[in-house]
This record gives C-alpha cells, structure tokens and sequence, in this order.
C-alpha cells in the first residue's frame, strides 16, 4: 500500500530533502541567468527508460557551458535509481516514475558571503508520478492534436542552442501564451526558425510521413530528444526508413501523416497543422504501429495506460496549455 | 552599530524569510524556462534611486508575458521601502541597499498537488550591500575596462525581446565564458547583434563620444537601462548633445572615448575595445564629467566610495568575470 | 432620387462597361502574374481626396515596372472624375464614392492572336459605395480593434516593394487567414518583418503614440498611405509632433495609444496588441483628436457617416475577416 | 479540316465561353490579390501528359489557401478532358492541347452586392495551341540559353510558398525586366534566394550535371516542376544519377553541363550562365540522351515538332523576354 | 616645360624608386591576404585637396588592422607633399596630382629569410596625372550616368568593413563585370547590401535628391568618402538640407535628381537607374549648383578642366568599365 | 650539395627573375583589388603531389572571374615542373618544393601609360622550401592545436565565393588577429558563417569522427581543399565512411575527435575546441591512422619529416599566429 502522497524526497546536492523543501537560492546562477541543464526521463513498469542516454546528453551540456559536476555519469545514475527507490513506496501501484535531473552553475561569486564562502554547482533529482503531466493528453491519441506555427521563430542554434537541454526557455512560454489565443482547444505550439524551417514544439519533437518514409527535421535548430533517437530504433526494427530532412509547413499540408514525440507521451498524433487537417483528420497507420511496436517492447499498452490515468471523459480533454496559467486580465 | 550580517531578510509572497530560505521550487515556472522578470537598483545615501522607474520597466514585462502580479505599482514599492527597513540593521553605515526584485508566474500547473493545489506567482524582494558587487571594480575607474566582442551574438529582440528584463540568459554567461579566454584581467563583454550593430554587455549598455556628441546604440537588441536613461539626463544638464544611434566597432575604434553603465557602478570607462585603445588608452573628459555631475546630484562622492569599499590594492584588481566560477577542467 | 444599383459603370480601356462586365482576360499580365499597379480612393461629401496623390503614387509603380499607360497624369484624373459624374445617378444621397484604379501591362505576347494582335494596357477605373466596404467596421471607432502579429512575415521591399501598390499580395490572404482562426471578433492582422519591425495591417498602416508623440514605422517595409500621409499633416495642425521610426511589438505594449488607417475608414483605433490592452483597452486621447479635426477639415462627422451606415447593431458587429470567406472544411 | 480560331471555348464556372470572354471580374480575389492558383499542362500527341500530378498539386494550393473548390479531383480531371475534346475542332492537326486551370477564391464579400450576393470560386479551364508559347524556343535547343542571375532574389519559400503554384508573381516580371537589359538574345533570368542557392527561373527549373551525376535544386524555394519530376524518372530509365542538392554559381560555372525544364517544351540546354560558358558553350551528352528518351518514351521526336512550328529561321530567334513588352520609354 | 614622362618617382619604403620599379614582393601581406590600407587623393591647381583627412582615415584603418606605419600622420602627410614636388617636374602645366598611398603590414614572417630576417610594414606614395582617371568620364558631366544594380551585394560591414579603405575588393571586380554585360556604355555598378539599401559603387558615394534635401545613404555599408564629406559642406554653404538616411531603389526611382561621387571627378549626374529616368534624364539643378560652389572654391571649372584633357569626341565616350579588361572570351 | 639559398627563381611572365625581383606593380589588379587567384602546392620526395588537380581549379577561379590567362592547363603544369627543375639546385636534400601560383587580370587599363600601353595578365610560379612553413608546426602533430571561434564570421559565398582561391582575405587576418588575444600558445581560428555551420580555418579545413564517420562541412561557404579531398580518398582506401554535411559547435564538442588538414602539414589534430576538449585532449585513432595510411602512400613518415625540420625543442613551440606580424602597441 502507498504511503503518503506528500512525502516524496528530491535529491539535492548530496541529501535528500522533502519535495516541497527542493527549492534553489535566488542567488543561484540558475535563477540570475537560467543557467542550468537539466533531464526529465520517465519508467516504464517502474523501470527508468534510456536513462544513459539522457545522462550522455546532460553531460555533453555541463561540458559545453563549463559548469562543473562533482559525480561521474556512473555515479549520478546510481543517484537517480536511488531516488527512485526511495520514493516508490509514495507511488500508486500503477505509477510510473517521472525524474527530474537539474544542475546547475550554483550561486554566483559575488553572493559568496551568504553561502559562507562556500560556492559549488547545484545538483538536483527529483521523482514524481508521471501521470500528473499526462493524463490530460489522453484523448488527443484519438483525435490528434492541433499544430499551431506561431509568429515567434525558434531561436537559431547559433544564438542558444537548444541542443543543450537548458533553462532559458522563456520563448517558449511566449509561444504557448500565442497559441493560448487560438480557438480549440487541442492546439500545440510548432515553431519555425528564421529559416521557415520546422523545428519542435515547446517540448515535443515532430515527424511527419510521406510516401512510407518517416521524416524529421535536421537536428540543429531542435533538441535532439531521446524518444527522437527511440523512433529511429523503432522504424528500424519495423522496416520503415526513418530519416532527418528540413521540413517546411508546406510539407506537413503535403504529408501523408503526423505524430509529435516527447518523454511523457511518447507519441501523439497531429492530425492538423494550423487548422488544416493532414490525412483528412484521422490518426495515421504507421503512428499507429509505431505506437504498437513501442508498447509490445516495453511489455504494456503506453496508450492503455495514459488513458486509465485520466480522470475525466475524453470528451472533456483540456489542453496542455492551460496548466501554465496564461490568465485573461 | 550593525547587528548581526547573517539576519538579513527578503520579501517572499508576502512574508520575510532569511535569505539563506530565499529560494524557489524547482517546480516554478522560474526555473522550468527562465521565465522570470526582475530589477536590481540601488540606493544613494541608503535612498533607493530611480525606483519608480524599476518598477514601470517591471510592470511592462509582466504585461507582456502575462504573469500576474497581485499587487499595484504603488503596493510593490511599498515593499521594497519595507524590505530595505527592515534589513538596514544588519548593514554597514557606509553600506547602500541593492535590491533585487523577482517576478514569475509560480509553479507549472501540472505541479498543482505539491502545492495543495494553489498556484500563484512568485514575488521576492531581496537586500544585499551594494559593495558585494562593486568593490572588485574599483581599479576600473582608473585604467577603464577593455571591451571584448565575443563570437556570441545578442539574441535579437525578435526572437526573445532584452527589453523584457527577463532570466533566460545563459547566453550572457556563454559569451562571459568566451571572454574568460582572452588575456588581460580588465576585459568585458561587449556584444554585437546579427546585423554587426554593438548591443550591451552581460548586464551594462555602451556609450561612446565622437566630435563632443554622447552616443548609445539604438533601443532595440539592448535592455533600456534605467542608468542608461539617467546618462541621458545628466547630459541634459551639462548640455552635452546626447543620442541613440546604430553603433559599429569600426565607430568605437574611431571613437573619442567610451563608458559603461549599470546600475551597481553607474559609470567605467571603457579604454580600449578588442585591446585597441581608444583615447590612447585614457579615460576621457566627458566621462570625467559625467562621474563628477553625478556624485553632485547625489551629494557624494561614488568614485570614492565604491574604491573605500575596495579591499584590496588596486594593482592587484581582479576580473569581474572571475566570480562566476569558469573553471578549467 | 437614385436610379438603379445595378446600373454602376466602369471605364474600361476608354470605354465605360456595365460593373459586372468589368472583367479582365485570363491571359492578361494582371492575372498571370499579379503585375498590375492599383489605386483606392474615397470622396468626403463626393468630392475625392487627395486624388492627385494617388495618381502620382500609380505613375511612380508603373514607371518601375516599365508598365505604359497611355494617359498623362492629368486625363487621368480627368478619366476619374468623369467615372464619379457617370456612376453619381445610382449612387445614394449619403453615398460617396470609392474609385478602383487598376492599371496591368495587358494580355501577355504569346496570346496576341486571341486579341487580333493588338496588345495594349489595361486601364480601369470603377467606382462604388464606400459604405460596402466599412459598415462592418462602425463599432470599432468604439471598442478598437485587436491587433495581431501572425506568423505570415512582410515580405521585406527588397524582394518585393511594397510601396509599389501591387496585386501579387497572395500572402495577405494568408495572414488574413492565419487571423481568422484566432479567438474574439475584433482581430485584424498587423505584419512585422523578418527584422521583427511593425510593418502593415493586410489593407492599412499603423501608428502608436508614445509621450505624445505620434510613431509610424519607416517607409520600408510598408505601403506609404496617402492616409498615412494625411496623419502628418493633421498632426502639423493640431501641433503634436509626428515622426517615423523603427517601431517593435514592445514599443506598442509599451505604448500610449495606437491607431491604425485606411483610405476607407480614415482612423481606427487599436486598443489592443495580440490580446493584450493598450491604455487599458480605451481609445486615446490622440486618436479623438485626429477624428476630430480630420472631421472639421471635411466638414462633416467622418465616425457618424459610417456609423449610419452601419444597418445592424454595433454589439453584432461581424469581423472585417468574415468577407474574405476563409471558410472551415 | 480545323474550324475558325477564334472559336475555342473556355470551361467557366460551369459553363463553356468564347475565348475572348474568358475574364475574371476585377472584384475576384484573383485580381485583387493575386489570389488564384493554376496549372498549365501540355499534350504530348493530342494526349495531356501528367495531368493527375498537376491536379494533385492544385488541390494541394488550393487547401493551403483555404479556397473552395466544388469539384473533386476526379471531376476536374473529367473537365479537362471535356475541354480539350470541346476545343479539338478548333486546332490544327499538329497543335498539341495546352491547358490553364485557374481557380481563386472568387469575388471579395464587400462586392457581394455586384454579384446578387453570390459568391462562389472561379472555376477555369481554358485551352490553347501548345505553339503559341515554343515556336520561338526552336533555336535554343541547338544554341542553348544564356542564364542570367538577376539582382533580383527569389521570395523564400517562408514569406510566400512557390510550391503553391500561385499568380502573385509580379517578382518575376522584374526578373524578366532585368535581363531584358542585357546583352544578348537568348538571356533567361535564372534567380537565386537569399542564401545564394540557385532557384528556378521565371517559368522553370534547373539542372546540372556534373561527373554524370543530375542535379536539381532542393525543393525548397521552387516550384516542384511537373516536368522536374519526370526528370527523375527519365534519368532513372536511363541509370543515370539524379540528385537533389543545393546548387551555388560556382557548381554551375564548375559543371559539366546544364539545361532548364519547364512543360512547354520539355528542356532547354542551358549552354552559359551570366556570358560564360558551360562545357564549352556545347550542349551537353546528357541533355540529348534526356531529349531522346522522352521523345521515344512519348512516340515522337519533341524537338522537331517544335522546330516544325518555328515559322522563322533559326538564325533570327527572338528572345522568350520579348512577349513581355518591357518597352524602352 | 615638362621633363620626360617616364621618370615619375615612387616613394617606397623611405626611398623614392622609378614608377615602373613601385613593386610589392608577392611574400608581402598586402598581395597575400589584399591585407592592405591605401588612400587616393587629387590636387586641384596642383593643392593636394583634404590631404589631413585623407590621411586621419588611413591612420584608423591601420590601428584597427594593427598594421605598424613608422611614420606620425605629420610624416607622411610631409612624404605626400615631397612626392609630389619630386614629380612635378614630370607632370604637364595643366595636370593635377592623383597620390595613391598604400601601407601593407609587409612580408609574411615564415618568408622572412628571403628579406635577410627584416620584416618591415611597406608604405608606398606614389604620383600620377588625374587626368588617366578622369578624361573618359567627361562626357558623363552632360549625359549623366546610368546606374546599374548588379546582382553582387555589397558585403555588410559586419563581415568586412568597407569604412576601412582596404584592398580586399574582389568583388568589386566581380560587380564591374556583371554591369559590363548590359546594354549601354554610360552604366556604372550602383550596390546595394543584402537588406537591399543603396550602399555604394565600385568606387564612388551616391546621393540624391527628394524636395530639397540631399540625402546620402548612412555611413554603414560604404566607405565614407572624402568626397562625400566635402559635399555636406558644400551643402552647408548652399544652404540645403543634407542628411545620412537608408536609401532603397524605390526612393532612387522617386527622387528628383541623382549624383555620384569620387575623389577623382567630384561629382557626376546619374540620370538613370536601371535604364528608368530620373527627372526625364536630364542633369539636376541641384547638382548643377554643386558642381559651380565646388568650382568656385577651388577658383577654376572643375568640369571644364576634365573636359580639355577629355582627347576624344564627347559623344563617342567610353566606358569607365572598359579599362577593367574584362575580355569576352 | 646545395648551391646558394638566395638564388632561387621565380617564373614571371614567361622570365625566371630572382626571388627578391618577383614583386607585382602597384598598379596591378592584384594590389588594387585583391584581384588574384592563386595556388600553393607541396611535393612529396620533391615530387609535386596533385599538382593537376591545383590547375584545375586555378583555371576555374580564372573563367569566373573573366581572368585571361596566356597558357593552357598543360602548358601551366609544365612551367610549374620547369620552376621546380630550375630552383633544386638550391634546396637542400630533404627539402620539399612549394609552389605558389598567381595570376592577376594585370595592370589596370588607366594605367596603360606606365606600361608602354601593354597590358597583360600576370603569372607568376614561385618556389621555396615547405619548411618554412611547416617547422613551427610540428609540436602541434602530439599536442594537437586548440581551435578558437572567433567573432570574425566567414564571408558567404554569395558575396564573395572561398571557392574561388582569391587574395580578397583580408577578414582571415581579422580573425587571426582576434585569436592572437587569446590566452594558450596553440590556438588556430576556426571560422563559423553567418548561419553558425563550421567553415573553415584561415588557411585550412577541418574535419570531425562521429561513431566511426569521418565530417567535413558541406563545400559552401569554404575553400573546397585539394587536402580535403585527398581525405575522402584516403578514408575509402581505409574503408572509413567519410561524407560531407553541415557541423555546428555543438557537433564538435560532442565529436570524438578532430583534425585540421591543409597542403603544407597534411593532418593536424585539433584536441579542443575554444579550450574545451575533445576526446579528453588526446590525439584521436582515425587522425593516427589517416596520416599513417598517407604516409604510406608517399613511401616515408610525414610526421617525422616536419619534426626533422623544427629546429626547436617542441615543448617550445611557437604559436602559427606570430609570423602575421600582430604587435602589440
């Protein structure tokens, strides 16, 4: 039987302190400049999903940004599956576990008198039930969701790249308040960069099919996510050609189907692009399959699942957007 | 005679807390995107300067990203009267407050049971001496700053508006990490926009003078500093022509002199850009001049206090850049 | 008394044709390529305004794109007014008239034999109630309309000038659509360019109001209104300064007051920016004031004529996007 | 024996008109915004060639516009062939059927009062001798044409979609009006984007061979060729490579060879670009094997029937710019 | 009388060699990377004409280049005035002198051993008549020139600044021979930068005209020229409004009149852009004005000199492309 | 044994002249413009190695730029192997031969005077010992070098093509200049164009290992290098994938190892980048095996060759940067 709900534990720079207590010190870089990598895996079965990879990648951004872990990858992998052991007994039977891993630069020189001199990087694992960030999408794998191309562009590798897993992703609220203002009510953010190119949503990656070919975009003005890499793996082992291509909106409308991609999720259907549907509206095959495969390997029914978790009539599904609180004044 | 340094308090969601608590959920809006906007002043002879205006730039960025704040213009600055009262006990007689004022739209709904379910923004207002962040500067005033251009470029406004004073800035601390690799211990960020137009530095904007005309780049890739502003006025009064302009290096170069502004030092000189010196290396005359009016309208010397502040010998100066922790691996 | 609405006539290549045979060949220059230069009058109390200018502006287009008119300037006009003194008899007492001037380079080469190998110009001149076009539009001189920056981009002058009054406008259709699936009954699209300056709305240019100075953007990117023109001259009367300027979507949430203008409709205010509130969503001061002189300078109440026009109830008023029939599928 | 020609018919809305007739209403859409999207086919032996692809494109635009159109794909393939049977009279036994499809959103809503408040799509099919547009091309199938880069750009696909087959083209009219100040008589503007990247020319694609490999822009800033497709099938039936790639001036100036497409007469070599040669100012291997295996794989020799319809001597071939009428003022 | 005309005298390096010898070795940076500073003046009745400012801009070019001169700006100013003394002797009554000073940061270091270890910068000032310069040109004084935009833009500042007068212009050779494939013999290479504003020639300022006010583009992406300096002080003493201001071919097309300028000849009418009029073709008053308060400054007809050495008859002018050399092949 | 170092010749315009005699008039394109293609070779057991290919594309450059040359491809290559023939007597026995090729457009027509009014191409075929300039490289064959990203972005091959071999360099200056102020003795500029893609160095290519691949950046905005080249070559002879595609920083920072290649050196590895390393600063397997597999080919041990050269301790190696002169002030 589960214990408490508010007892979860976080990680935080070598304790463990209660989820309500994992808070970081204004004075943190990664609150002055939000400088700070971070990762969200997820379980499947309770079992931490790729997790190497994802610490690969967060490894390669400390590097890039010259902030400085105290732990090996080896080690901060052995943090994480501690964090999950010792927080399983607060998860339901049926939860899966949500990670999520931040470091940072740690308070700036000059605040050194607050933190007795003492200056180090900010390291973070926190554990939560995974069904908090998806049960609203249940729905959307029936209906697709909405692709929405807002005016504001992704801003290019050259100036922040978005390759590096940070915290500066203030342009990302500023594309969701965009699409906040959209009727409907299953519309999700799709970015173009300057150069007209797709790039990702503000947390998801995007595919489309065309003629049995899986595509999407080149790998630079994009996060280059995990479950991305996993859609490779899959169409491989399904025989189908996967392959990275600019793609512009012109070719989402031309397009045979379309799915975006994330952790929590794993895959949804986008049946629309700006309004304008793609296959006539309908889910497609191979977003179907791919979904099928995925499920088979990991032993359950992802979709299943997401579906049991939510709480309400499909046909009551509320967007995404509404839990960042975009207020009408 | 002051009490004890660690007592400092700080304004957080309408209580005071110890600024070593002064720390926010890693499950804020604030620390998921940088999506926070925020001021940092100052106060002359323990008066906070233009604070007024602090708050107006504040309010206008909280209206475009529509976080709500539940408190008036006049409320807020009621409050930082409040905070700076509060904490004067615990400072030094010759200390000035330095107040940094944090806005963001609180935790992520998603989040909502971790926080029984009520979200609303967060709204800090810390105090710490001014001398933390000025006292490593003094040299400067002597032997001016030598501004860098790193190959980092400012993110145009377009893409994420600087006129929003915002925290998704780990592009500030990419182009200070370039900057750390340059010889010298005087050198500072100066960054240019795509279009090869300086910008600002990692937090001051640039002025330069040709034929006796003060001149700062134009209002748009920059945040329009509120001592910026005040630069405009002190020209007023000592009838000095004073303008916004496109500037490039090649005008910095062929400049007559150059300075800096920010808040916590009002004014450096700039003696040299890329190491080529400007003025011969010297700090020029209207600089001089403006540094002088200055210290008139506030009734004290600033030069002198911020070098009183100065712990150490001049010759020895270090680096601003230094506190931010760029370790070598 | 008015004779019959259907009796409205169009000069027509040095003739006058019934409206609805007004009608250009699909093998004309117009059609195959949007290579025709066009003008949009209007008359207060009958009497056109500013016609001459609108010739000027033609001639100026037609002489870039090598197009030949067969006219001087002055039998153009001349052709004008004749047009009005031919269509007054259907046209209604309260009536004024709103003249469509399109001149293309005529049917192309290779399609001489369909026009017995006489390839000429094509020169129009039609004329119709000015009321069809802003009856709809009456209840925003009240409430204003919302501005919105769709993902749809200027095209910037270089590759396309938009100063020349131009039919290959494809893409203000497509912002027009971009608009129409947004949320609220008041929106009109406001374009900026790829350097992310406020250009135009699909039909009309924009000014703010900033410390009682009235900005519009630079003539770049933009149609140089003859309306837009107009603005500058009221404000010379009514001695508030005017001036162009670069303008970005900050400086109009930062702004006092906005308005934007049409030949049609003279002055609308713009009360909001994306959803978000310019002076608390009222209409300006500023902009009165200009409604009002421009009034008294006509001699008649410019709002109230369109308001009479106006056949159905202000709280039903239709959006200006509902014509352009961007119907769901 | 061929009946009178000036009696072919155009399919209008629903109806068959005379040529002469077939005009769009100046309050279409079409006219007032360069609103409308086409195709243009070619028969090869009285036969349409590739119509489904080019119905399948139109419906493509005509989806991303958002204009209605009351015909399925299938119907609209039926009234093609409607047209060109209903016209067959009309043409010479050696004529080849070239067809027009237009349609645009149909006349504005504010001029729903001209048209009985009926609005609808416009709906064209018009049908002229394939001769009319190749006669004066005979020459260059021997001498080649000279590629010409204007300053002109090509618009980027991100600000208007040429994929979208579309009338707002008036940028390529001053494309063709630059290179009709050329030296020369066989001058075809090629353009360039922004990028650099050689584009298509004003009416059609490119091609380049080098070390027998074909290659073709990436379909990004182009029309996607009907014709362009079939060369892919061409070179697949010959085992010849055929790639897509970004192609600079360079490539060009370093190839082996070149020719351009377009439907009207299949390919062009391209035999010099701005004055300098390619391959010696030859035609090339490549484009002679591609000439041939079409003409086999259609039944008929294409160049020699285009020479048999040059009613002049080769020598004294006129421009393709000229039908344009840039006439010197 | 004039001594023999092959006995012109070269200051080179601190010692004046025959003009034929003013060679740079082919280790030397200046031919290596066209790593070179230079200016070009001209006398007029023998005065070296703004000789300090010439001199002040090669000194900021060599500062920001880091490239060492042994001399003061007093030195070389002192070398410039003996060189000339040295060839006047070589030089006919009615010439004047056209310096060219060249400084180069001298021979690369890994060639060292070849100049016996002695690396040195390498400063050139060298005397010829103007009259080669300019007695082709004459005839343009009356007709005007034609100003062509070629497809080459001018590369941005950003990149490469032109303000620095360097010797890197490749592709101001590339500009010259595209505009030597137009029709016409009076077209000269009028740039414009990728945001599509007039910039420059291959070798001149441009200006216009609109209501009065002379308007010359901003001082970004040219050099800027003595000359153009020189006639905002002309201006001055005229009395007419002369300001810096983004100039578009649009405004081109729309001015009233148009002018270059250059060093050599002053000014010259450009009466076309693009083989379009400006005022009817027909040489401004304005510029009329110009050239007379010029002439009379300096106390001779400045036009009419240029004329006299002009030994060919005005109407069968040549080219000033022509000396370029660019061969049809 | 070896005759006289200073008596090496250089072929001139069909004469051999001494070294120190090979220097190019003041009044040639090359120094007015930086009009000049060129070539640089090395020989391999005084065998010239690829010397076609170089001719190659020096001829290519020259047609581009409408550049006469007086010789044939095979008459070139001849004149090269006579220059080599004519200047062994000169070289030491284990020196290679350098050859540097130029050929300008020659004399500028105004200058014909000064020339006997013969104006011709210059070509020049110049030769020296590659130790020059390989000796203070050979520490960097175990240290590897650190690559620096400049602010300095490459010029675009639209405004100025790298792949033609040109003297317009002097931005490489600019960006070698910039990298002299950086702290460590090994830095070697690694440009990025505007779009932020990894072009090249100031002299050189670069490439990056990813899982077993060999990556170069796409041959757009480079020079496309003759050692490039011979990479892909060499990497089929080992059966290593090599390939051509656009690379970020973030591509190399998360690479597994890199190196640099150019004709003198061959390979060099680069161990970081900006300072952060690669493959933990080691020397990576595939850079081992290129240079031991080109080795082979060339029958002795390049490596060892060059540090035979060094005449220094290689602990005290000396930066590239120093020859090009940069002095402090």
């Amino acid at each position: 039987m589960k214990k408490k709900d508010n007892s979860r534990l976080v990680f935080f720079n070598n304790k463990f302190v209660k989820e309500k207590d994992a808070k970081i010190s204004i004075y943190d870089s990664a609150l002055m400049f939000g400088d700070m990598v971070f990762e969200m895996t997820r379980s499947f079965n309770k079992k931490q999903f790729m997790l190497k990879e994802h610490i690969e990648r967060l490894f390669t951004g400390l590097k890039i940004l010259k902030i400085n872990i105290p732990y090996t990858k080896k080690e901060l992998i052995k943090i994480c599956n501690e964090t999950v052991k010792k927080n399983e007994p607060f998860f339901d039977n049926d939860d899966e576990h949500r990670l999520m891993i931040n470091v940072s630069r740690g308070p700036l020189g000059i605040y050194a008198p607050v933190f007795d001199n003492k200056l180090e990087s900010t390291v973070i694992v926190a554990d939560f039930p995974l069904k908090w960030t998806v049960k609203n999408l249940a729905g959307f794998f029936d209906t697709g969701v909405n692709s929405i191309i807002p005016s504001q562009r992704s801003i290019p590798a050259t100036l922040m790249d978005p390759k590096i897993k940070n915290r500066s992703r203030m342009w990302y609220q500023m594309a969701n308040i965009e699409v906040s203002n959209y009727k409907g009510e299953n519309n999700f953010a799709l970015l173009i960069d300057p150069d007209g190119f797709i790039t990702e949503g503000t947390g998801h990656n995007f595919f489309m099919i065309k003629n049995n070919t899986i595509i999407s975009p080149q790998g630079r003005n994009i996060l280059r996510g995990i479950t991305r890499d996993y859609i490779f793996k899959l169409a491989k082992q399904l025989k189908i050609k996967c392959i990275e291509k600019n793609i512009e909106p012109f070719d989402v409308y031309d397009s045979d189907e379309c799915f975006i991609t994330g952790t929590p999720f794993c895959i949804l259907p986008s049946t629309s692009l700006n309004g304008i549907k793609i296959n006539n509206g309908k889910v497609g095959n191979i977003t179907h399959r791919l979904l099928k495969k995925w499920s088979k390997n990991v032993g359950f029914d992802i979709v299943k699942q997401i579906k049991k978790w939510a709480n309400e009539d499909y046909s009551k599904k509320k967007s995404i957007i509404t839990p960042y609180q975009f207020k009408k004044k």
